[in-house]
Parts: structure tokens; sequence; C-alpha cells
């Protein structure tokens, strides 16, 4: 396999919103009380909204520093790369990186829009989703729209209202929404009650796939007070089977049938296992416990349903068969930690090099492609997507590690991937 | 393979604790407070300790029921095999189901020994922990000391007679001792705290394996109120590597090198995700976090430490050598309801069919034999020990299916899986 002609999209990636992003979205009647970003007397960054700073806006933000920082927190968007928050260099990151396309999940509002569902005030609440969404549709991935596949916010707080923003966005050519791996952690109805169905079913109607990243259930795996980060940072993505087990013996599967979830940062290593062990639970229990798949097992419904993705993961590359090969993507995760970005096509190359080259094409490009409705090659030709191409077309592009440099940022929250931006934002 | 000529060692199964516990083992002057047996008006039988009764004396005691009664749960000694709770019947179901030997997991007193830590009288609960290790090594496994791996019952509430109580079984020829999955849940000292050291230390010292049977730490895996409980049964052993990454990323393998985890219904098809994952995260994340593992990669030092077992696993026997071919055990889970005896051997075998016999060896008993420090062929020839040569010694020991067949007993606890003795019994 010849890394120089793989055509990459992303699934999994990460946007620091830019200072301006409300400017052009916001009603004129919310413009005053929309989040805005405040630059404090220390030099530090922070979103307002609704009289309280939320901090690390750029959490994580860690892509080309080197990992002895990697604890320390970026405060200002002078700490970060540009790339982070500025949508024409993050093409150009990108292209540096071999990267085609890809989905950007939102940083400051928490994954799923926590922030904004918080709001007391439920219209002021729905003009900034709305918002969010119009800019991050037209104004971020409408900048380049053969690179980004767009994704909008939900509406937490209503089911109704979250089925009318879908309905809005698809309509906008937007397939993508987020959601929580747990909205009973949120104080929100779980995936066992009914009471989501309005929003379950527009986003059957309009091919949207539900895009659930982890940590976004607003609880971290802590095991106790004085474990180690380490052992959060190793955990977080093996606890996602929690959130495709819920909602795989829920109604949900079969009350709609073409919903499709996405399991987004979950790994792939764990789903073979996962699958075994959710089969014989059907097998050895069914009979008292009523769960009915029909004709199917629990297996095939999961296909049916969860787009899984991966970072580096061998074990789940061996074994996609057994997770289906129409059901696995890759992910880059810039700009956080988990990250290999500039050399990602290096890694991938070498997790790949047995693959059939069909594999490889649904793994790198043609699953995403197709869950997520987007069509890149509507806007170029496939031989300009390639890694050789967009890294020429990236020219002398600067990739060099660079250290944040100066004391005033040697503040380690002692956290680290993206999961706790829900706590930081909470 | 034949699987007639398999030498089958269990490494988790479970003990129904009969009436007569106590009665040769407690000291005279806790007689008449040590747990006792006393059979209600409706039949049932509970355990009395210290005032309490103890529901569920036979919690998910399933074994020989059909499916469909799999949620109604045994509430006297009279609706079990006898099997689960008298040794002589025990040994005989197991030769009916061509096991050779087993380790047997406690039933009323929780698989760490919660329920007797919770005596506020420590004296009593250090007499009665004695009195059970007593009873179970010398009179359970003692009646047949070629069937049974001997395991103690650990001093959860001070690390210092815990020590002493595993110095003084192990020199009762006992090798193993039980532990929670997690001790900060139990409001004792985490993994992460130094004050355990003298129990590492003299399980270290005595070559006695800490096992960890899921669900021991007290916490099960509830999504949300209204989850059905199929979430719970897939999950149990999926969270299993919370214990694992807690231990692992711990300064315990580092201050004991010999020590030994077993990881007891811990399945095996996770452990190489898990084990990438642990290494990416050190490779990543550790000149930041500040963890150090010498010359050696986790999953080396796991390899070194941790024992793991599954009752029907195509993927952990698929991936065994990136597990450890050394690390992996077979385990039966009699009586409970994730059992396939008495046919256990033929869903071995399928799962085994490529196996190399080396392999086999391995995992079905000669593994078990080294890390429990367990010879049955002191006591018997390797040719009385196959599975055809044990069903042969069953003759017609009755193995066929009975229904509980009776009104007062349809009461469905919504709960199964021995985990939930934790809960239970707390």
């Amino acid at each position: 396999m010849d890394i120089d002609e793989l055509v990459l999209i992303s699934v999994d990636d990460h946007l620091v919103e830019p200072p301006t992003l409300f400017d052009a979205h916001i009603p004129d009647r919310y413009r005053d009380r929309a989040p805005k970003i405040v630059h404090t007397d220390i030099g530090d960054d922070v979103w307002m909204f609704e009289g309280e700073a939320v901090p690390y806006m750029g959490l994580n933000a860690v892509a080309g520093r080197p990992r002895e920082e990697y604890g320390i927190e970026p405060m200002s968007y002078d700490e970060m790369r540009r790339g982070c928050w500025d949508v024409h260099e993050r093409v150009k990151d990108m292209d540096a990186g071999g990267v085609l396309a890809s989905l950007n999940f939102p940083s400051f509002p928490g994954f799923a829009g926590r922030l904004f569902a918080a709001a007391s005030d439920k219209d002021l609440a729905l003009a900034v989703v709305r918002a969010y969404n119009d800019w991050h549709i037209d104004e971020w991935c409408g900048a380049h729209p053969d690179r980004f596949i767009p994704m909008a916010l939900p509406v937490l707080w209503d089911p109704e209202l979250a089925a009318d923003e879908v309905r809005r966005t698809a309509a906008k050519g937007c397939h993508s929404v987020t959601f929580t791996e747990n909205p009973a952690l949120l104080d929100y109805p779980s995936f066992h009650s009914d009471a989501w169905d309005p929003f379950w079913s527009a986003a059957s109607d309009t091919d949207t796939v539900v895009s659930i990243h982890l940590g976004s259930g607003g609880k971290l795996v802590q095991t106790s007070a004085d474990a180690p980060v380490d052992v959060m940072m190793t955990l977080q993505p093996m606890v996602v089977c929690q959130c495709a087990a819920d909602i795989m013996w829920s109604q949900i599967p079969k009350k709609f049938p073409s919903i499709k979830f996405a399991l987004s940062e979950g790994g792939t290593g764990w789903i073979p296992y996962f699958l075994e062990r959710i089969d014989r639970t059907y097998e050895l229990h069914h009979l008292w416990t009523g769960q009915d798949f029909g004709d199917k097992l629990p297996s095939e419904v999961f296909r049916e349903h969860f787009l899984t993705c991966f970072i580096d993961d061998p074990v789940g590359v061996l074994l996609r068969d057994r997770i289906g090969i129409d059901n696995v993507c890759w992910e880059l995760d810039y700009p956080h930690a988990d990250s290999a970005w500039p050399r990602a096509p290096e890694e991938l190359g070498e997790v790949l090099a047995d693959a059939h080259p069909d594999d490889v094409a649904k793994i790198t490009h043609d699953n995403a492609m197709r869950w997520y409705s987007f069509d890149p090659f509507t806007h170029r030709s496939r031989e300009q997507s390639t890694v050789a191409a967009l890294r020429a077309a990236a020219g002398d592009h600067d990739v060099s590690i660079r250290s944040l440099d100066g004391g005033r940022h040697a503040r380690s929250t002692g956290i680290e991937i993206g999961a706790l931006q829900e706590q930081a934002t909470a």
C-alpha cells in the first residue's frame, strides 16, 4: 500500500471557536447576550455567557506542541496553532497532514452543546444553538465545502425543538448532529424513554447521523480521588461500550430502522468482543428479559446502526470483518493530544499495510462519505485529493514542533483529553 | 482436537454456603453470633448475621434450570441443585460436566467478604473470616483435594490483619485470596494508597494470587434508572478494564514485582485492545504524567502480573498471543446463568478447535495449575482426569433440566449475574 495514494477523511476532529463566531449569525435582539470572548488582565481568553466565564476555550488544543507540554493547556488564541480556530489555516494544516476532509466537534459549548442548554432563558439558548449551527455550516464548513463534513449541535432540552433543528439544518445540507453518550446523566430522559422519539424520527427522516463523542456523557471515568490521570486517559474510550449497549437494548433501533449513530473517538478494538458479548447475553437471557430482535442477532442490528472509528488501532483493523468492514472509519483527532498529525498517514499506513485495497478505501474515505452523505468529489478530483497531492499543495507550510515557551503558561490542569472539555464547561 | 481428551480446570465457579459452615470452625465464644441459616415461615432460607437477614443466599444459582426461569432466584436450599452447596454432589456435577478442578468464589459474604467486614465488632468479624477460610480450605476443598483450588476471603478492613490472614492460609496450602475491584468504592484506601502494602507484600511472599471477581467493587453498571437489565448484563464484564487500569497505573506492580492478580470472570476479548490502549497512553503521555515502567512497555508488565479467563470468548482465543498465551485460563461459572454446564466441554471445543495442542493445554489447565500453585496429579493420574474419564465416572448422574415448578417462586428480582450478590448483601 502506497500511503501517498491514500484519500483520507477523518470523522473526528475538533475546532476551537473563533471570537467572531456569533457576529454574523445571532439575531440582533440577542446580540448582547450571545457568548463573547473576553481577554483577561493576565492574558487569558475566556468565553463569557450569561455572566459566567467558561474556562479552557482551547482545552487540549496541543497540535504542534512537544509531548512534554501536553498537560499544559493553552489559555489564549495566541498559544494555539492558528489552525485550531482559523478555518483557512486549518485547511493548510490538513493539506500538510495529507487529510482531505474532516468532521469537527465543538469545543467550548461541550460536544453536545451542554453549555447552551444550561441557560435558563430557553429562547436565548435556542437562538445561540441556531447561530452556532449556522456559523458552523455556512461559515466554517461553507468556506471549504470540499474539506468539511458539517455537523449541528442538538437542542438538548426539548426533543420537539431538537427535531425541528435537525430538519432545519438538514435542509441546509447538514447530515450529522451531535448528541450525548448518556442523556440521563445530564438529567434528561434516558435512551429508554420515548421522549426522544421526535428527535430520532427527524434524524431518520433526514439521513442525519447522530454523532456521539466519547466523554459527552459528562461523567469521566474516575476510579478513585487519588487515581493518576493515566487511568482516566486509558479508560475513557473503553467505556463508550456503555453508550452502545444502552442504545442497542433500547427501543430506538426497533422503532427507527434507519437511524444511524457514530461512536466518535470510540475506538474499534473492543467492538468484536462487545458484539460477542451482546449476542451471548441475548441468547442466554432473552427468554426471561423479553428482548426481541426478530430474526436477527444483536450484532447484525449493531451493524445496521453504528459507525465506529479509530485513530490507531491494530486490533480493530485486524478484526475489521468482525466489526463490519462497512462500519469502520478513520479519525485524526486534530488538534488533541491523541492525534498523530502531521504524521498520521505514516501511522495509518503501518496499521493498514496488509489490508485489501477495497478495505483501505472503505476505512479511509468510502464509509465516511456514505454514512455522512458527503461527497468532496463534486468539488475536486480524486487525483487532487490524495495524501501526496495535498502535501504538495501545502508547499512549505510550517509544521515544526514549538514549545509554549514561557513561565506564565506552566499550569498543568492535570487533565488532558477532549472528554474533559465537558467537565470544564459543565 | 478431541474434547474427550481435554483436562479442564475452571478458575471461576461459585459455591453456595451450606447451613453447617461455621459449626466446626467458629470459636465457642462467637458461636451464638456467627452467621446462621433461618428457615422462614414462607419457606425461604436466609442467613442471619448481627441481627440482619441476608437475602438471596443462592442468588443466581440456576444450574440445571430452564433459561426461561433464569430471572427467578432460588430462595431456599431445596430450590437449588444440591451441587451448589453440597461438596460431594458438586464433585458429581463436575464429573458429569467433565471438569477436573475448580476455584470457588463465595456467595452470601460477597466476593470479597464485604458482609463480614461490615460488622462493627471487628474481633467478631475476624473470627468469622477465619472460620470461613478454615471451612473453605479444610472442609470444602479438603474433602476432595484433587478437585478444588482453595481460596481465602480477605480481611478487608485492616491491611496488617489481611497480611496475617494471607500468611496463615498460605501455610495451610491456600494460594489465592479474593479482593475487590475497587476498594475506594467501599470506602477503603484505593489501589493508589500505600496502606495496602502489607497485604500485597504477604501475597507476593507466599505466591498467593489476588483473585478479583467482576462486580466485587460493589458498583453495578447502571446507565439509567430505567435501563433494562440486559444493559448491565452486557457491560458488567466489560468494565473489569477499570480495575486492570487502576492497578497497572498504581505503584503496586512496581513495588511488588512478583505480585499476581486474576481478573475472575473478566473475559479476554477486550484485553488486546486494552494493552494497545495502555501502551499508547504511556507512549503519548508519560513525559508529562511522570509514569515510568523502566525498559518495559505497560503491556509487558501486564503479562507479568495478570491472569485472565473466559467462559466462551472466540475473540479472546483468536487473539490469545496478543493477550499472552501464559495468561489465559478457562472458567465454567457453575452454577450461574452464564455457565454452559454440563455442555461446557462441547462449547469450549468449538472455540479451541483450531488452537495448537500446547495452547489448549495451557488454557484448559496448565496456566491454572502454575498460577495457583495447584497440582491435582499428586492425587490422581492424568488419564483419570480427562473429560471422558470424568464423565464415565459420573455414570448416570442426573443432569436433566428441571423447572422450579411452583407459583411461590415466581418472583423475578430483575437481577441476574453474580455481581449482584454484592448488591444484595451490601
